[in-house]
């Protein structure tokens, strides 16, 4: 016990932010118990929601270090639900909790199709969040699919139960994660980004006995403290990339830098770009579709239409798209060795239909109960 | 108008925050007409409270170039009271708004002092206030001597009329400018010193023909916005230092450096010692009442106690202070020519008793009505 975590809740917060706030070049550094503790205290209300906010813009102009950002991830794990769930492996993919906007992006049916090629998978978001509120896979399962949110834990127990049968499921954090959901409206308030949408796509709500997680970085840099969680939270191989508007469709706007962690080892760097891992014909199909999405809203609606005639029949501009996320995440994630025949995998298992039969029997399956 | 200046106060918000709040290396400036606009939207609760000191902190730990200085200031003094009073010369006073609280200071008791000299002078102050929450001026009035404070507006024509009748009073925040005193609880949560702050002790309710400014800052360099913009204000001579506990008792417990401002003119800068300043034998009572104060409280008895000691009988350790603070001052704003004679003027104003009588006037004045 230092002097500096007495019993006040309020003299605690105060004397963090009195370190933190004090401005470019004055501004001290907490310990990775104190900055646990100043989470917590916010997670659990024992601030108020000001004083919150002061706190969280500050940590985030401050800039965060490692120590740091390690205790406001463990603030963060130690409130996150925690299933055992009983699959050899199982992947995460957790974009930004904040949505897509300038593109429409097809994740949402990547998941079934990796799952298809024989990777459990399971997509984390939220629904659309500050600061661009853009289309999550949870907007499209609620708010385009109309899958039944509450009552939250019957909810939440339906899509694990999902997760078995299908071998893929999606899962906001209000099924994960509920006293950061509560903060979505402050982070609104927040107006920018703060840690927490770093650390949201750190979290491991489901464990399975080899856990993999792919995600994303908004600025070079990130990837250092990321990686380093990931494998604090017992991801054992993560893969962290700047894919087309910050997702996880690395490569096809522009070669992405990937680092790839396995177990406690540094990252290693991969330069990603579709245009050269796959065969030229490919190649060309990926950066075509890539130029006309680009002409599509980013909205539900045409996500849904252009992501549906993918998995029906492998035609239509998302086709390629999806298949190039899920064969890059296959060979990343060692379910296959080599990116074209991963490719070919994707466009026949999306060619003959089955994929989208398994998710409209998943969405069936929400429906149901 | 710019296409930043829409109609709509939540978007111009969000705006500049995504501007400054973007961290230590990537954040934006406002221009002076940007920030008059975010802190007027603050003034008038257009945003939320937690985005207002989301701002504001954000603000702050970008640290203020002078145009948002300019522009902030702007906000308050468009929207604080604008009084003509008929003096020829008017002093403000203007100490931290958060008051004292490691030593008893006696400013309040060199207010009467610096009016029996010949110079027509107030006190600027709120009720104690973040961070320190210590004993002000207002503290004083209100809290001991049991000045009736509402209705407000009565109060403060009271106040008003007290300085034309006694050549001197004191003003709250409250009086001047309702809207940044209702931002109280506001600052209280943000735990860090914002630029109000800084710029509250700028602000000019009074405007008699030729004006002065006695006041302090925080830290060198704020000297540069400090006396820029109060000419602006339209003082005609600012005095800024560091003096005891940030007051403006100039250079008593160590050397001060002031900047003294004349008119548009580039600040003086003067080490004003008054160890070194005074007559010797006048120099070593200072000292030892400087080295005996520093054992009492500062707590509104203690200084009522040896104030109105020094006030009625020119004894007592306040004495000395409250002579040196009213001498330099003084001569500062050229009242006298001579520090030592400006400093005996004062002792033989306090022995006879005159301005402790001229405050009990003032402070029954003000409760008559």
């Amino acid at each position: 016990m230092t002097s500096n975590i007495n019993n006040d809740p309020t003299a605690r917060m105060k004397s963090y932010i009195e370190r933190i706030a004090a401005g470019p070049k004055m501004s001290k550094n907490l310990t990775e118990q104190e900055a646990e503790d100043a989470l917590s205290l916010i997670l659990n209300q024992s601030v108020s929601e000001t004083r919150a906010a002061v706190f969280l813009i500050a940590a985030r102009m401050k800039l965060e270090t490692l120590e740091e950002n390690i205790g406001y991830w463990r603030a963060l794990h130690a409130t996150c639900e925690n299933v055992s769930v009983p699959l050899p492996r199982l992947l995460q993919i957790a974009d930004p909790f904040d949505g897509v906007t300038r593109w429409p992006y097809f994740g949402f049916y990547a998941i079934p199709l990796i799952a298809a090629l024989g990777l459990p998978v399971y997509g984390h978001s939220s629904a659309p969040a500050a600061p661009k509120f853009g289309v999550t896979f949870e907007e499209l399962l609620i708010g385009h699919y109309q899958i039944p949110a509450s009552p939250v834990e019957a909810a939440r127990d339906r899509r694990l139960a999902a997760l078995e049968q299908f071998q893929f499921s999606y899962l906001s954090l209000r099924h994960t994660h509920p006293l950061l959901d509560r903060m979505a409206s402050l982070r609104s308030e927040i107006v920018k980004r703060t840690t927490l949408s770093t650390l949201e796509k750190l979290l491991i709500p489901l464990k399975a006995e080899e856990n993999f997680l792919a995600s994303t970085y908004f600025h070079k840099g990130y990837e250092v403290p990321m990686t380093a969680i990931a494998a604090l939270a017992g991801f054992d191989t993560t893969v962290i990339g700047n894919g087309m508007e910050g997702t996880s469709l690395y490569g096809v706007h522009k070669p992405a830098r990937l680092f790839r962690a396995v177990g406690q080892n540094p990252a290693e760097e991969i330069l990603f770009d579709a245009g050269k891992t796959f065969a030229p014909e490919t190649a060309k199909k990926i950066a075509s579709a890539c130029a006309e999405i680009k002409n599509l809203p980013a909205t539900a609606p045409a996500i849904v239409q252009f992501g549906e005639e993918a998995l029906e029949s492998g035609s239509g501009p998302a086709a390629p798209l999806i298949a190039c996320q899920a064969a890059a995440l296959s060979v990343l994630f060692n379910q296959f060795d080599d990116y074209q025949k991963a490719y070919d995998a994707c466009m026949d298992r999306l060619k003959d239909g089955g994929v989208f039969e398994s998710l409209q029997g998943y969405l069936q399956f929400l429906k149901n109960e």
